[in-house]
């Protein structure tokens, strides 16, 4: 038996936790992309609670920085970055419920060199920015087109580093905002957090009916902060299954996996983003065992875990987690 | 001759700064308010730049709070808040140009006490908040209602309040985002600064065509930081003058009175803020005056003034500005 | 009957407020200046309360920085920065009492052109620092040497700036810390807030025996937020009156003018400086009048103001304040 | 041959990161502990580079914390808290030079049971603090006794967390100022950073003669973040090893392992600690590969690692680590 069979997935989603129909969004499916998280769209598919849905995602820049040559300033044009795959509907989703969504698998897609990081004008967690103001001059543009395949990052002749893919942009619409792509709020968006990998379930709030979901943005490797804010982007091929849980209301994205029980916060400054995900914690803690918001906050201080996802984006990202076999009643 | 006539909506705007044909916007014509700084609704009016609207006002709370009785949480239903009117469409306006608008009066509306303000959980600058998270229980709901007029606000049998009304929320749309009216950004929104009343000029980004004009939130008096989030929050008529400015981009909202030019940043934390804001004033006095971006940063040090707007909504505003007579080339 | 005469300092002073013995504390007297606000050294006088002295202050550079040409890189040396004149022994002064210190009068010292300010390397309000740490390159150097005396400071041919001065550092000694004069924090210190000059009494606490008083720093006009670092510099002679008020505890430093009531935190981010200053008025306000906290908060919420202090040392300061007609009971 | 052979320490070190004379400093040599960090004491010991040190510790609350119906606030006395063992002085240390401590092992000390956690009052990580002033009332104080041992914390009767101990405050003296051991700082200090375990080397730079070395504060454990304020406090015997690296100047801690190496900022916001630990990372980087900052940056972006050390004290820190394998030039 596997540890999703005891998952909050499988205990209480409308599908059990099972596989249903398997449905795809290819890239020429998908047609027009979406810069933001919002209800204004038609849905580009709808399914039950259960589907497995292959999808295609773009990389963060649509594709537009082909060589190590090119500018990324005369290249890119925002607000239109981080085109995301979607909306998926989901049948019988309101606002107040709960979406799950568990990462099968995502696999690089497209030509050699497949991916591409570089340093952009006035973004990144060591210059100055448009929020963190500065007079000094910006650091000058590079771009690097990097080979990778599911066996490694191909970093340089010296050094491989490991394919630890994951999905940089995912989320749910909000019930009346449309929020840029290039966002991290409450109802997900650009988190940039390594955990949100093959294996996990994250769970999102739905905030609209059919809970749009929305993904994108698919990184081959990741440091914790996407320093320089832009991690080994790559054009994916992702696998998830979708499942609703009705009626469970969360504030914040949660996350799963067999070892551990995960909140993410965004926010700044960073540390309200980490307050925002240990106190959701807490609560989830307290709720799961009875415990007491006070002795959960005291378990937290020996045993939670901080990761840092973005430190770059509109918001900043923090996923705080616990062993679950420390969380035992 | 006034100040207003050497002004910068004067000396570059479509109409000359010079008063166009009248129009008016009252809450019957508006009908559904707007909660969110967007593209993606028609707009209330068209008008041709000149245009002087007379624009009604709703309160923060739609007129939700009526007694001293009245429970906050019980009445107000999240994102259904900051009611806006608009958005007006200003003819000839686009990407990149700059929307001036001149505030002429703004006058209480109602039955009295016309004013509300109230202690709201998990809200404000001096207690924990949905951001920045806190286990403290919240400080217990408190309404005031609040007679006032023009000659004063009636805070007390002790003390009156001066009448100092402004705008608190009053901004263009983003280009493709739809953001919520609590919040303030790059194109105004929820600023809750109090220089933007009677007698100043405010410029705002275009970013989507036509500008599309919101505003609402008036206070009748607000302390620096409107610090319990909750102003004296009044529905009142607000009478505005527009100008168009043809290819002058800004980045972030602008103001001018007759002494002083102001650049307005919001942010988190609060000094990103006041970078952004003392960033825009340090490139705008070099622009007006040739003087060069490190002459203009130490005269800021010596005769920039930051107002604090809010330290409340989910961005904090400052306002820094200089004497005009300090610019001087 | 000057204002002076209802002041707390008035009320509540060992002395009454009243002036006593005069004493004096030359650039000679003062021998060896000090770079940190410590009880590690012997008091360069002792006094008793109601004492009037006259202090002279070195600049913030101890004189170093003569010419434009000067490099401060080449010339200043870390942590042997701003030096103060000082400490002050208070005769009777212990830990929990409130030292009271009227300002008296500043004047510019020295020869022509008394003022310096400067650009300096990873240093100020826009630029990447050692804790705001960036990889940008660090703005040019440039200093400005600049006439200045009691009628104005004469900033360029056509702009005179007005002679506006204040004590840029003031404090007593922590308990059994050692802090550098380039910080402020719960004791004063380098707060560089305007409004600790001319006609002001500054309340401080208590918190070594002797209260231990250091000043130096003095500016002859300084903007919100000293926004490169470094305000008009210069040499003064600082003349203040003190007195002690047994028993009054302060957590932070306070002000009064004849107008208002102010308190002053230190902090980052910025929103942590304004929350303790408002909280401190809070309380302040709450004690003076009973109103209770939450009916305090509501009234700075209409009434407050916030006055930027530095925005540029290690922690950045604010003053909050509200007219004294407003609390009345 | 161990990693320790081609450390920073074995290849620069005075010593050549050997083992030299053997030293102990028992409770009853410290005699008066210290709560700042600063060069106003003498030394307990003088030893030379190589030297082996096994000290005792107390725990943060020098052991007045003696049952969970005690009270910490009615029992603590700022700021005599975090008492230090130390310091140290090692012969030829100057300003400028590095220390390096080579951590041999941490083991509890006194009777069962041995750990302390609390709750108090105006501290920790998601609660109102004397910075992050709130209005909200405290949450009740809770004391928790633990017992301990070298294979495990006895959390509770379900639950046993590891024993990962590790010290919480360790440093060097500045040069002229005396902090509180409560802060962490440029020269180490309360960082409670995990990483300081056995096996860990920690580099500190030297500002003061003989550099100065106070310690204290073991953990058994603790999560990231230390999210309450108090960790898995306890009494220790440390076993260190002493090098000197003379003329190789730091300007933050710095830290080694088998697999990675950490450099450690502190700093509020949260962002700011990020920023300087990346920062100084980058520049390690580039100068033991010689592959220029921008690549450096841009390698952190995919393999960085950040490990929240404290978000409690006056400053918080951040570690920031990438494996020596990805360093290779």
């Amino acid at each position: 038996m596997s540890w999703h069979d005891e998952s909050l997935m499988a205990r209480k989603g409308v599908a059990g936790g099972k596989p249903g129909a398997r449905h795809a969004i290819t890239i020429e499916d998908q047609g027009t992309f979406h810069y933001v998280y919002g209800p204004y769209v038609e849905p580009v598919l709808k399914v039950a609670p259960g589907a497995v849905v292959s999808v295609q995602t773009h990389d963060a820049f649509e594709g537009r920085i082909k060589s190590e040559s090119d500018s990324p300033a005369a290249l890119l044009n925002f607000p239109y970055l981080n085109p995301q795959t979607g909306p998926i509907f989901v049948e019988g989703a309101e606002k107040g419920d709960c979406l799950a969504v568990r990462i099968l698998s995502i696999r690089p897609r497209g030509e050699q060199p497949i991916g591409t990081t570089c340093l952009m004008e006035e973004f990144g967690g060591l210059v100055g920015t448009g929020h963190t103001a500065m007079l000094n001059k910006p650091l000058p543009e590079k771009v690097k087109k990097v080979r990778l395949d599911e066996n490694g990052v191909y970093w340089s002749d010296k050094v491989t580093l490991p394919y630890e893919p994951f999905i940089g942009t995912i989320g749910t619409s909000p019930e009346i905002e449309a929020i840029s792509a290039l966002q991290p709020d409450y109802y997900g968006g650009n988190m940039d957090l390594p955990d949100v990998g093959p294996g996990a379930i994250i769970y999102l709030p739905v905030n609209a009916a059919g809970a749009l979901l929305y993904l994108g943005d698919c990184h081959a490797i990741q440091g914790d902060g996407e320093l320089c804010g832009v991690a080994m982007e790559m054009p994916a091929t992702v696998e998830i299954q979708i499942d609703l849980i009705k009626g469970h209301t969360i504030a914040w994205p949660r996350l799963e996996t067999e070892e551990v029980i995960m909140t993410i916060g965004s926010a700044r400054p960073l540390e309200d983003a980490a307050r925002i995900a240990y106190r959701e914690l807490t609560r989830w803690i307290d709720q799961e065992s009875g415990m007491g918001e006070d002795e959960a906050y005291m378990l937290l201080t020996m045993a939670g875990k901080a990761r840092l996802g973005n430190m770059v984006d509109p918001k900043y990202t923090v996923g705080t987690s616990i062993k679950k076999a420390y969380v035992k009643t």
